[in-house]
Protein backbone atom coordinates (compact mmCIF):
# COMPACT_ATOMS: atom_id res chain seq x y z
CA UNK A 1 0.00 0.00 0.00
CA UNK A 2 1.66 3.22 -1.30
CA UNK A 3 1.12 6.95 -0.50
CA UNK A 4 -0.04 7.14 -4.06
CA UNK A 5 -3.34 4.71 -3.82
CA UNK A 6 -4.07 6.49 -0.03
CA UNK A 7 -4.04 9.90 -1.20
CA UNK A 8 -7.41 11.96 -1.43
CA UNK A 9 -8.81 15.17 -2.44
CA UNK A 10 -8.22 17.54 0.60
CA UNK A 11 -8.27 21.17 1.01
CA UNK A 12 -5.20 23.51 0.54
CA UNK A 13 -4.38 26.85 2.02
CA UNK A 14 -1.61 29.05 1.30
CA UNK A 15 0.91 30.82 3.32
CA UNK A 16 -0.66 34.50 2.98
CA UNK A 17 -4.39 33.04 3.53
CA UNK A 18 -6.02 34.72 6.51
CA UNK A 19 -5.68 32.52 9.29
CA UNK A 20 -9.21 33.29 10.40
CA UNK A 21 -10.98 31.84 7.06
CA UNK A 22 -8.39 28.94 7.25
CA UNK A 23 -9.27 28.46 11.29
CA UNK A 24 -12.99 28.48 10.18
CA UNK A 25 -12.17 25.82 7.05
CA UNK A 26 -10.90 23.36 9.70
CA UNK A 27 -13.69 24.12 11.61
CA UNK A 28 -16.81 23.57 9.68
CA UNK A 29 -15.06 20.49 7.85
CA UNK A 30 -13.88 19.05 11.45
CA UNK A 31 -10.30 18.43 9.64
CA UNK A 32 -7.26 17.82 12.00
CA UNK A 33 -5.28 20.37 9.72
CA UNK A 34 -4.76 21.69 6.32
CA UNK A 35 -2.30 20.92 3.59
CA UNK A 36 -0.29 24.07 3.34
CA UNK A 37 1.08 25.46 -0.33
CA UNK A 38 4.62 27.36 -0.79
CA UNK A 39 4.47 30.48 -3.15
CA UNK A 40 5.14 27.74 -6.03
CA UNK A 41 2.04 26.12 -5.20
CA UNK A 42 3.37 22.91 -4.05
CA UNK A 43 2.87 21.79 -0.93
CA UNK A 44 5.15 22.32 1.96
CA UNK A 45 3.73 21.71 5.16
CA UNK A 46 0.71 20.98 7.46
CA UNK A 47 -1.53 23.23 9.79
CA UNK A 48 -3.03 21.57 12.62
CA UNK A 49 -6.17 22.27 14.06
CA UNK A 50 -3.98 22.35 17.40
CA UNK A 51 -1.94 25.27 16.34
CA UNK A 52 -5.24 27.52 15.94
CA UNK A 53 -6.34 26.34 19.53
CA UNK A 54 -3.02 27.92 20.51
CA UNK A 55 -3.81 31.01 19.45
CA UNK A 56 -7.86 31.04 20.77
CA UNK A 57 -5.78 30.24 24.15
CA UNK A 58 -3.30 33.21 25.21
CA UNK A 59 0.35 32.27 27.08
CA UNK A 60 -1.07 33.32 30.61
CA UNK A 61 -3.42 31.32 30.37
CA UNK A 62 -2.21 28.13 29.18
CA UNK A 63 0.06 28.24 32.18
CA UNK A 64 -2.88 29.12 34.65
CA UNK A 65 -6.09 27.05 34.77
CA UNK A 66 -7.59 29.37 37.14
CA UNK A 67 -7.66 32.25 34.97
CA UNK A 68 -9.39 30.23 32.57
CA UNK A 69 -12.01 30.18 34.77
CA UNK A 70 -12.03 34.32 35.67
CA UNK A 71 -12.12 35.40 32.12
CA UNK A 72 -15.02 37.03 30.91
CA UNK A 73 -17.01 34.81 28.54
CA UNK A 74 -16.82 37.91 25.94
CA UNK A 75 -12.97 37.37 25.70
CA UNK A 76 -12.66 33.71 23.77
CA UNK A 77 -14.10 35.80 21.49
CA UNK A 78 -12.08 38.61 21.31
CA UNK A 79 -9.22 36.05 21.22
CA UNK A 80 -10.82 34.45 17.97
CA UNK A 81 -11.43 37.88 16.76
CA UNK A 82 -7.55 38.46 16.75
CA UNK A 83 -7.24 36.05 13.98
CA UNK A 84 -8.71 38.16 10.81
CA UNK A 85 -5.74 40.33 11.70
CA UNK A 86 -3.24 37.27 10.85
CA UNK A 87 -2.53 34.66 7.89
CA UNK A 88 -1.67 31.20 8.36
CA UNK A 89 2.20 31.79 7.90
CA UNK A 90 1.65 33.72 11.30
CA UNK A 91 0.27 30.70 13.01
CA UNK A 92 2.42 27.42 11.99
CA UNK A 93 4.77 25.44 14.42
CA UNK A 94 8.13 26.78 14.61
CA UNK A 95 10.04 23.46 15.05
CA UNK A 96 9.00 21.44 12.15
CA UNK A 97 12.22 19.90 10.87
CA UNK A 98 10.96 18.01 7.63
CA UNK A 99 8.34 18.92 4.92
CA UNK A 100 5.02 17.37 5.95
CA UNK A 101 5.22 15.84 2.28
CA UNK A 102 5.26 12.35 1.09
CA UNK A 103 5.80 11.27 -2.74
CA UNK A 104 3.33 8.69 -4.22
CA UNK A 105 6.07 5.48 -3.87
CA UNK A 106 6.18 6.25 0.02
CA UNK A 107 4.85 3.31 2.17
CA UNK A 108 2.43 3.06 4.75
CA UNK A 109 5.20 3.37 6.99
CA UNK A 110 7.31 5.73 5.90
CA UNK A 111 4.15 7.69 5.78
CA UNK A 112 3.13 6.65 9.88
CA UNK A 113 6.88 7.76 10.49
CA UNK A 114 6.80 11.03 9.32
CA UNK A 115 3.28 11.59 11.23
CA UNK A 116 4.49 9.94 14.15
CA UNK A 117 8.10 12.25 14.42
CA UNK A 118 6.99 15.18 13.44
CA UNK A 119 3.54 14.83 15.38
CA UNK A 120 1.09 15.97 11.95
CA UNK A 121 -2.26 14.23 11.80
CA UNK A 122 -2.30 14.99 8.10
CA UNK A 123 0.86 14.78 4.93
CA UNK A 124 0.35 15.46 1.97
CA UNK A 125 1.03 13.39 -1.44
CA UNK A 126 3.12 14.86 -4.15
CA UNK A 127 4.14 12.92 -7.36
CA UNK A 128 7.19 13.59 -9.33
CA UNK A 129 7.06 16.72 -10.20
CA UNK A 130 6.21 17.92 -6.85
CA UNK A 131 2.32 18.00 -8.23
CA UNK A 132 0.39 17.62 -4.92
CA UNK A 133 -1.55 14.71 -5.52
CA UNK A 134 -4.04 14.64 -2.40
CA UNK A 135 -3.38 14.22 1.07
CA UNK A 136 -3.65 11.65 3.69
CA UNK A 137 -5.11 11.76 7.58
CA UNK A 138 -3.92 9.50 10.77
CA UNK A 139 -7.67 8.43 10.67
CA UNK A 140 -7.61 6.97 7.01
CA UNK A 141 -4.17 6.13 7.30
CA UNK A 142 -5.23 3.50 10.06
CA UNK A 143 -8.71 2.53 8.94
CA UNK A 144 -6.47 1.08 5.92
CA UNK A 145 -3.59 -0.51 7.43
CA UNK A 146 -5.55 -2.32 10.34
CA UNK A 147 -6.62 -5.55 9.85
CA UNK A 148 -10.53 -6.21 9.48
CA UNK B 1 -21.47 28.93 25.95
CA UNK B 2 -20.42 26.06 28.59
CA UNK B 3 -19.55 23.14 28.16
CA UNK B 4 -23.32 21.49 29.06
CA UNK B 5 -24.28 23.45 25.24
CA UNK B 6 -21.52 21.71 23.24
CA UNK B 7 -21.98 18.46 24.53
CA UNK B 8 -22.64 16.00 21.67
CA UNK B 9 -23.19 12.17 21.78
CA UNK B 10 -19.75 10.52 21.51
CA UNK B 11 -18.73 6.70 21.57
CA UNK B 12 -16.92 5.45 24.57
CA UNK B 13 -14.51 2.43 25.30
CA UNK B 14 -13.42 0.97 28.77
CA UNK B 15 -9.70 0.29 30.05
CA UNK B 16 -9.94 -3.62 29.21
CA UNK B 17 -12.16 -2.59 25.65
CA UNK B 18 -9.44 -4.77 22.89
CA UNK B 19 -7.19 -2.05 21.28
CA UNK B 20 -7.64 -3.25 17.84
CA UNK B 21 -11.43 -2.79 18.55
CA UNK B 22 -10.98 0.69 19.87
CA UNK B 23 -8.21 1.61 16.97
CA UNK B 24 -11.05 0.40 14.46
CA UNK B 25 -13.52 2.86 15.97
CA UNK B 26 -11.36 5.66 15.82
CA UNK B 27 -10.07 4.86 12.13
CA UNK B 28 -13.55 4.31 10.87
CA UNK B 29 -15.47 6.92 12.42
CA UNK B 30 -12.48 9.30 11.94
CA UNK B 31 -12.30 10.43 15.37
CA UNK B 32 -9.22 12.39 16.81
CA UNK B 33 -10.18 9.96 19.72
CA UNK B 34 -12.01 7.96 22.30
CA UNK B 35 -13.26 8.82 25.96
CA UNK B 36 -12.13 6.19 28.09
CA UNK B 37 -14.62 5.43 30.94
CA UNK B 38 -13.70 4.43 34.33
CA UNK B 39 -14.64 0.89 36.29
CA UNK B 40 -17.76 2.86 37.38
CA UNK B 41 -18.41 3.93 33.78
CA UNK B 42 -17.72 7.17 34.15
CA UNK B 43 -15.36 8.80 31.78
CA UNK B 44 -11.92 9.68 33.10
CA UNK B 45 -9.61 10.07 30.17
CA UNK B 46 -9.33 10.10 26.30
CA UNK B 47 -7.03 7.37 23.58
CA UNK B 48 -6.09 9.91 21.39
CA UNK B 49 -5.51 8.55 17.20
CA UNK B 50 -1.77 9.35 18.02
CA UNK B 51 -1.67 7.35 20.82
CA UNK B 52 -2.43 4.05 18.54
CA UNK B 53 0.13 5.15 15.52
CA UNK B 54 2.41 4.92 17.91
CA UNK B 55 2.05 2.02 18.98
CA UNK B 56 1.98 1.08 14.77
CA UNK B 57 5.63 2.79 14.61
CA UNK B 58 7.94 0.71 16.61
CA UNK B 59 10.56 3.03 18.60
CA UNK B 60 13.55 2.02 16.78
CA UNK B 61 12.07 3.17 13.56
CA UNK B 62 10.36 6.38 14.82
CA UNK B 63 14.28 7.40 15.65
CA UNK B 64 15.04 6.03 12.00
CA UNK B 65 13.61 7.33 8.54
CA UNK B 66 15.97 5.37 6.90
CA UNK B 67 14.20 2.12 8.96
CA UNK B 68 10.66 2.78 7.75
CA UNK B 69 11.60 2.90 4.00
CA UNK B 70 13.20 -0.57 4.35
CA UNK B 71 11.11 -2.84 6.41
CA UNK B 72 9.01 -5.26 4.60
CA UNK B 73 5.42 -4.15 3.28
CA UNK B 74 4.01 -6.55 5.50
CA UNK B 75 5.57 -5.23 8.73
CA UNK B 76 3.00 -2.44 9.53
CA UNK B 77 0.43 -4.94 8.88
CA UNK B 78 2.03 -6.97 11.83
CA UNK B 79 2.39 -4.22 13.84
CA UNK B 80 -1.33 -3.29 13.93
CA UNK B 81 -2.26 -7.19 14.62
CA UNK B 82 -0.37 -6.86 17.44
CA UNK B 83 -2.98 -4.25 19.40
CA UNK B 84 -5.63 -7.36 19.20
CA UNK B 85 -3.32 -8.25 22.18
CA UNK B 86 -3.28 -5.13 23.90
CA UNK B 87 -6.39 -3.12 25.98
CA UNK B 88 -7.11 0.49 25.88
CA UNK B 89 -5.61 0.98 28.76
CA UNK B 90 -1.81 0.23 27.68
CA UNK B 91 -2.17 1.97 24.95
CA UNK B 92 -2.85 5.16 26.66
CA UNK B 93 -0.26 8.04 27.54
CA UNK B 94 1.36 8.00 31.35
CA UNK B 95 2.10 11.23 31.38
CA UNK B 96 -1.66 12.86 32.13
CA UNK B 97 -1.66 14.98 34.85
CA UNK B 98 -5.68 15.87 34.73
CA UNK B 99 -8.80 14.16 33.92
CA UNK B 100 -10.02 14.48 30.89
CA UNK B 101 -13.11 15.51 32.14
CA UNK B 102 -14.96 19.41 32.11
CA UNK B 103 -18.41 20.00 33.73
CA UNK B 104 -21.22 21.31 31.98
CA UNK B 105 -21.12 24.67 33.64
CA UNK B 106 -17.33 25.19 32.53
CA UNK B 107 -16.74 27.96 29.86
CA UNK B 108 -15.31 27.62 26.33
CA UNK B 109 -12.11 28.95 27.67
CA UNK B 110 -11.80 26.53 30.31
CA UNK B 111 -12.36 23.86 28.04
CA UNK B 112 -9.87 24.83 25.43
CA UNK B 113 -7.37 25.75 27.96
CA UNK B 114 -8.00 22.06 29.07
CA UNK B 115 -7.21 20.89 25.51
CA UNK B 116 -4.06 22.97 24.85
CA UNK B 117 -2.56 22.15 28.39
CA UNK B 118 -3.01 18.04 28.44
CA UNK B 119 -2.43 18.28 24.04
CA UNK B 120 -5.91 16.57 23.91
CA UNK B 121 -8.61 16.60 20.80
CA UNK B 122 -11.32 15.48 22.44
CA UNK B 123 -12.71 16.17 26.74
CA UNK B 124 -15.36 14.82 28.21
CA UNK B 125 -18.50 16.70 29.88
CA UNK B 126 -20.13 15.89 32.80
CA UNK B 127 -23.47 16.57 34.92
CA UNK B 128 -23.15 17.24 38.61
CA UNK B 129 -23.09 13.81 39.62
CA UNK B 130 -20.10 12.51 37.10
CA UNK B 131 -22.42 10.63 34.48
CA UNK B 132 -21.30 11.64 30.84
CA UNK B 133 -23.16 14.20 29.03
CA UNK B 134 -21.08 13.75 25.92
CA UNK B 135 -18.10 14.71 24.41
CA UNK B 136 -16.47 17.75 22.89
CA UNK B 137 -13.48 17.86 20.18
CA UNK B 138 -11.34 21.01 19.11
CA UNK B 139 -12.93 21.24 15.94
CA UNK B 140 -16.25 21.27 17.36
CA UNK B 141 -15.29 23.75 19.58
CA UNK B 142 -13.62 26.29 17.13
CA UNK B 143 -16.52 25.71 15.06
CA UNK B 144 -18.50 27.74 17.87
CA UNK B 145 -16.33 29.88 18.82
CA UNK B 146 -14.99 31.24 16.36
CA UNK B 147 -16.44 34.82 14.55
CA UNK B 148 -18.66 33.61 11.10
Amino acid sequence: MLAGELAVDYPTVKLDTNALVAARLLASERLPGLVVLDDNGEPRTVLPAFQVLRFVVPAYIQADRGLARVVDAKYIGQMCATLADKQVGDLLPAKRTRPLVVHADDTAMEIAQLMEQEHSPVVAVVDGDGRMLGAITLTQLLDRILPG
